[in-house]
């Protein structure tokens, strides 16, 4: 818990420089998601200057929502880019599985650059277990424990950290576990609360070195402002207005008084 | 009003799949709107795909809000796989009439396939009228006694069903005519509101086969919720979060309280 | 005060159509926060289309937050079109000096047709001063005091309005200066309320002549608006929805007492 407040506390302090590379549907809800835990964001997609972005960021978010084209072309580029500087790297795999062009699209950025942390959800990352051949032999019924033991796999086989987001998200990096229990149904009923923890993983990774208690703050955030929002809403509509406001009040004492870890 | 709430019963219970090719003002909205109801909303454009994800939707909603070249690539496409997957597919004509570009890309789109619904408010209704060539002699004063009469010429020539948004909305198909009085004036002080009304046909045609059925539930449950909403507010910012509210909480008890139908 | 409350009463009677061509982060509160005010929005970007969009709007603001080749060519088209039909133009350079690619676009949107206003941050005016060489001896600390020194000499050489959003609005045409000290740092933790005072510069410009008046009414109406919206609000989602709602209440009695302006 003492790490979560502290890399919330360098958020708020430094104010890390975000690039998302993201989807139409979400990119005003992740911006304002940033904005109200402290990070400042940053959206710029065109080829002509997402080098440039990532060249002054602090971390790189990629979220392939809503494909295109050329905006394919960005984010490989954008993550070749990250690659060079060693910038932080998470990858949210919106839909892979769902078409075929969602796979290769999934596959070409892996191939550009192994992200540091991929967050989805469990079919998500079963889907992306099985291109990557880490889960030969695993059963394919997309459960959470299947979802878990192809995480653990994908997560070795690309020596980074996986997380799968769920009533239980899991922080998986080789054989460290860290599991985060809170958060609230109604995370489920409005559109992009995934998207906005990929972003949430990119603000942690900006101010934390150590990855999986990046990623695992993040979770620990969303979670706990996730429990914080649904304790005055009447529906998606007021839980989403409470959720940005709880990402502003969020602080140590909510944190050590409603977070659910076991790690 | 008893078939409205079993229509919306049945989305709940059934969790159809909406692909919508939306434009990006709305689509946020859309997407709460539709989780917010009980259906899973995808939002898909990339002309690699709008086949596969079709292919496996409930339901079809193409609204030309935000128009260009490759969009309405995809929009045709989508049509024609909705076409020859029998797909149940709404089309919302955005604009039509403002420009030659809108006209041309509706003609283009309803070529493709001819939409099971059209929803639009009375001047685009009239506008596609007479692109038809359906209101040969009907007056152009964009009245809505002049779009009813211009609606149900294109419903007869189109054999679908026509929406026409507004204070009251009427759904025509052939010599049926049904008329929701519900709603609030806020509903035209905040963007997308008929863009979510075009959805939520999408949504009821997914689990209801009987066409003007559907359409009649959408915007009784729109108009509903609308009411609902408008208790409560203070402004269009309220409403806006109220209505995705009242979307999640409404049931056959509002809606018998309620719904006021004309059919 | 009193004329700023006349220019709100026009728009509320007027309901100009205010064309936006901006960026994918903000339309929808842009959209919301002309339609709360009074004005009409209208949102295309296509060649096809955007100057059958000019010739019938009463104004075009132009946002370059999400760049890409065809917005471009998109802005460029719309902006000469403004210049022919003589339509009041209001321009946004979000984020130019950021990279090389932002500060040719600013450049090109700008030798297209020279906007009656540039309404920006004090970096991004800065750049601009700067990139038009109208700031040769000035310091480039990006201080607000140099920034107002740029805004000065840029409105000079331009020969238009330039407006500094900040704790303090500085609206600079020719040696007249008028600054409100309105608004809440809550402003700085949502995304797009930079855009949304550009937008509104165009809803005030689209019924106000004297473009300075305009400028100044569209940063008075913003500011108190945003100070009622501070009033109840836990966070920035609820200060974004209060804000919206303060839009749509503001009246001659709020900007009277609250209205703090220096001119």
């Amino acid at each position: 818990m003492s790490n979560i407040a502290e890399i919330l506390q360098q958020i708020r302090a430094k104010n890390p420089l975000v690039h998302n590379i993201t989807n139409y549907v979400v990119m005003n809800n992740t911006a304002n998601a940033l904005l109200a835990v402290g990070a400042s964001p940053v959206m710029a997609h065109a080829s002509e200057e997402v080098e440039d972005i990532v060249a002054i960021s602090t971390s790189l978010v990629i979220n392939m929502g809503t494909l295109s084209e050329k905006w394919v072309d960005s984010m490989v580029l954008a993550a070749t880019k990250a690659k060079e500087t060693s910038t932080p790297f998470v990858f949210d795999p919106v839909g892979v599985g769902a078409s075929k062009y969602r796979t290769e699209t999934a596959q070409k950025i892996m191939d550009a650059a192994t992200p540091d942390v991929i967050r989805g959800n469990a079919s998500e990352i079963m889907a992306l277990a099985k291109l990557t051949d880490a889960t030969k032999g695993v059963d394919s019924t997309m459960e959470t424990h299947d979802a878990v033991e192809g995480a653990i796999m994908l997560a070795k086989k690309l020596n980074n950290t996986i997380v799968i987001s769920g009533a239980v998200d899991y922080i998986i990096t080789g054989d460290t576990i860290s599991k985060i229990s809170n958060g609230s149904p109604m995370m489920s009923k409005i559109t992009g609360m995934g998207c906005t923890a990929t972003a949430m993983v990119g603000a942690c990774m900006a101010v934390e070195k150590d990855i999986h208690q990046a990623a695992t703050a993040a979770m620990g955030i969303m979670g706990v402002a996730g429990d914080m929002a649904s304790e005055n809403s009447n529906g998606p509509g007021s839980f989403q207005m409470n959720f940005i406001d709880s990402l502003y009040q969020i602080n140590s004492e909510n944190l050590e008084k409603k977070l659910r870890i076991d790690d």
